[in-house]
């Protein structure tokens, strides 16, 4: 250990419970095995250094970023001999280049601080969601998130142009482009994304900028059906000429959630059973966004596919839609034995999932709330459970592994997936496991074993033990 | 041979030199060994079958798509024991799913014909390049193709959601998944996108559909330096709202070898040393893209950043500018040495590389004459070279590899990559070996020797020997 503080620094090495507090903290509570120390490397350098040194002391090593994720990536959960390496002070913006329209940052940068930045720059860095805040890049592609606006501009998997990796042994694989083509070899860049830390620690990447929006038009409305929606979707997405960047689903229950919550009321006066929040931005001053979303709307009317809309006036209004939206997340985080999901179907599914998934969960546990909110855009709409009135919260927390799995199974029967966005962690690799094709797997295995053949990289996730 | 013929049937076996003589027809004039067969499997079943026979006899397998492809991918060169399997009889759309706006199709479905069967059902499938009417899907995805506008769209790699591959040894991997988000697992597709049939053989895709374009706005334009070109791109993704789908950049030298070769006029009165043909397309019927255009192109002449422009006033006008484009290339390959080139750079670094990469192949060859063309919006500049007047074809196509070494350094100084579109191939391996760096092509041989140990799927691309 005193080798690795003559690396690292004493900020660098944390081995007291008071010290390393703070990074074992994980949001959905999960119990931490104690590592032998939390690592902060200040640079790549310093990472290659600590994962040298952890290969010659044989300890396994759980690389953590902001520490939001949902599934257990990030902690040491049932291991031995592990430290935890936490990026957090690799938080440099690299580079700005304007002329390429690319920003090469470090892996711990916060994402909300990479948007800003880019924004001072002029440009745009699309990638947001609940955790914007905190959650850190490095995290962001290791999970793969998606977020609220993947529906134009993809999921984090898309905005990456090159990656920085540390290997299990301490070699840096050095894939820092900044190209929009290449064709050279196995790309390497997307088998890291995703891998929740599994095969190596990025530690720098090069992403896209776009143009920087100019104009937003905001809306909620009120629909009878999901089906109802999808169509309204549709009909906007050609209309709008590929501006919409959001397009949020949301039942009643989890309305009703956000609107107790936080003691707001609810944006329409005909509220119906379903509502969407659709929000489109453009970078061209020329384009009527407003006018475009209004007019589409009233035919909507017209067609009777929706049942009443509010266009935000002001960016005031614009952001109490958002806060309404952002609140469902908080409100149910607030129920201790509210159920998350992040299945995903395919787009046009959705309304045939709502239905059979809610079926589904009520035949197994008659009462149970279905609250399901989400991304509708993107088929991952999330068909979160809240316990039945009068079941105590800890009777209900003894279904959720069976309620996820009858989740998971209704996804993957209509082509689906259980993680859309959130990864599978610890907390869902037995499931995985469970509904995984042997394919799959086998290939999934036989990578890992080629990039990490001692199995010392966030050993625990992915694969069930 | 005779159980293949039983599982196959008699048009999915041959053998004769006649029968085959069209599968070993490589555009670039490749000496092909003689396989021991062509095979053409009818359907994926038929897929496996045969990859059991090959196993079984230890046969090589070289896949083959529309045989449209600039490096040797998809025939045997200096190769024994080999069979190809053509991929060209699995040319159906299994089904297009219009709620979900994705259309899953046979690896061997032509590119065109997926683009028509698209707009049929009133979609887009972007996907475009000089072989769009011969090369077929399977082939695209297996190169990771570009082409005309992934400016907008991206490229391949980015219209695929799902894919179905066959293994070496016959086994099936089904990841045909319509989802928009997935993050179950490391990213199986991408890494078989792009890999040159060298882990297995793409039989078949989940691919993006995106609303069809109503209205079109296209224009010719000369400017004095591809610097200016950069900054009049800038402007217009901006100011166009992303609808910017096409911005390919024209020396003088490949401009006038498309007029010499079509007998057609210089679209512009003024004609500048580097021309540029714009396209901007949406699916909005409220967008007037043509006035946007317009007015963008008449700012960037106050700038003084363009000295010429001709708006497309009809759809003949538009025809007759991208038939100029596509001349280009017809033009370079009627001459019988011209070197075709395929380096891309960071898209800011675009003016400097041609600049560096011209002064470099004069001092090795002074006289050799650059006729540089192709997509500046992605940083992919075909650097092409002519012979010096007075040298023979031959003496200068023996430089041929000292030349394209000399381009792919100075790319790859400039962060850049010898392949941006075209992929590695057989012809491009010993460049690849020399410049790729030692860790890359470490993981991608333990990638290739993890999916197929034997070695036996299409040996020769990717990896020198």
């Amino acid at each position: 250990m005193e080798t690795l503080r003559d690396m690292l620094g004493a900020k660098g090495v944390l081995t007291t419970p008071g010290d390393m507090a703070a990074f074992l903290d994980d949001p959905l509570g999960a119990t931490v095995t104690p590592p032998r120390a939390v690592l902060r490397p200040g640079s790549t350098a310093e990472v290659q250094a600590a994962l040298r040194w952890c290969q010659s002391e044989g300890l396994s090593v759980v690389p953590q970023g902001g520490l939001t994720g949902l599934t257990q990536a990030a902690v040491p959960v049932d291991l031995d001999k592990t430290v935890i390496l936490s990026l957090g002070r690799m938080n440099r913006l690299r580079e700005l280049d304007a002329d390429s329209a690319t920003a090469t940052v470090d892996a711990g940068m916060v994402l909300a601080d990479l948007r800003a930045r880019a924004e001072e720059a002029g440009f745009y860095f699309p990638l947001s969601h609940g955790a914007v805040g905190s959650s850190q890049i490095g995290g962001n592609l290791s999970t793969n998130a998606g977020g609220n606006n993947a529906l134009c501009y993809g999921v984090a998997r898309d905005q990456v142009l090159g990656l920085e990796v540390v290997l299990p042994d301490g070699t840096l694989w050095d894939g820092l482009r900044a190209l929009r083509k290449n064709t050279a070899g196995y790309d390497l860049r997307q088998l890291f994304i995703g891998a929740e830390g599994s095969l190596g620690i990025i530690t720098g990447a090069v992403v896209k900028l776009r143009p920087l929006p100019v104009s937003r038009a905001t809306a909620f409305v009120g629909v009878k059906t999901p089906g109802a929606a999808l169509k309204l979707l549709h009909a906007l997405s050609a209309r709008m000429g590929g501006t919409v960047a959001a397009f949020e689903l949301i039942s009643r229950g989890a309305l009703d959630a956000a609107l107790a919550h936080t003691g707001m009321r609810d944006p329409l006066e005909a509220p119906g059973a379903w509502s969407v929040l659709i929000e489109a931005e453009t970078a061209s001053e020329a384009m009527d966004l407003g006018g475009l979303l209004e007019d589409g709307l009233a035919g909507a009317f017209e067609a009777e596919l929706i049942q009443d809309a509010l266009l935000a006036q002001n960016e005031a209004q614009r952001m109490a839609f958002w806060k309404l939206r952002e609140a469902i997340a908080e409100a149910l985080i607030r129920d201790e034995s509210c159920l998350k999901s992040d299945t995903a179907v395919p787009v046009g599914r959705v309304p045939e999932y709502l239905e059979a998934a809610g079926r589904a969960v009520d035949r197994f546990l008659p009462g149970v709330r279905p609250v399901p909110f989400g991304h509708l855009g993107d088929g991952n709409v999330h068909f979160n459970l809240m316990r039945p009135e009068t079941m105590p919260h800890g009777a209900f927390r003894g279904h959720w592994v069976a309620l996820t799995e009858i989740l998971a199974e209704e996804a993957i029967r209509l082509g689906g997936t259980l993680s859309a966005e959130h990864g599978i962690g610890r907390l869902k690799c037995e499931e995985f496991a469970a509904v995984v094709d042997p394919v799959s797997l086998r290939i999934m295995r036989s990578l890992k074993q080629a990039l990490d053949p001692d199995g010392r990289m966030n050993p625990g996730v992915l694969f069930a033990r």
